[in-house]
């Protein structure tokens, strides 16, 4: 069964998540998803570039999908975009 | 042959670049690319899914391609991600 390795992209450091998705990468892990949300979206593909462009130039993107999720803030709901960056080797 | 229609995301209220794309698609065109670089990327995702969301149900993802850009800022070389989103009817 396929393990699931996701790294979710928020606020910290870009390297952070890079290195993250390296980790899983040298430790088996056949493919890696970077997921974010709302304004981390960005990061997430920087995230998804660098680890292409500097550390594994065979990492292909397999698929990207877009979404959006309705959360609940402060009593009311408020829709948030998301993204998901499939990579593989 | 197929002219290409492009909205490019910025700085400004999302609904701005929502309704470029809307306006385009009325006007004919069967389909829309959205594009963005850097902190923009995140908007470009809202200004698609909105008009998915909440304008045109019947428009589709076609394919979404993430890039790194080489930008010269005062002499010195940066990388930029970008996104391209393309939409169809």
């Amino acid at each position: 069964m396929a393990e699931e390795h996701v790294v979710f992209v928020g606020n910290k450091p870009v390297m952070n998540y890079v290195l993250a998705a390296l980790t899983q990468l040298n430790e088996g892990a056949g493919e890696v998803t970077i997921k974010a949300r709302g304004r981390a979206i960005s990061r997430a593909v920087d995230v998804a570039e660098i680890l292409r462009n500097r550390f594994m130039p065979n990492l292909n993107i397999k698929g990207i999908k877009i979404d959006t999720e309705e959360l609940e803030s402060e009593g009311r709901s408020v829709n948030v975009s998301t993204i998901e960056i499939a990579l593989a080797k």
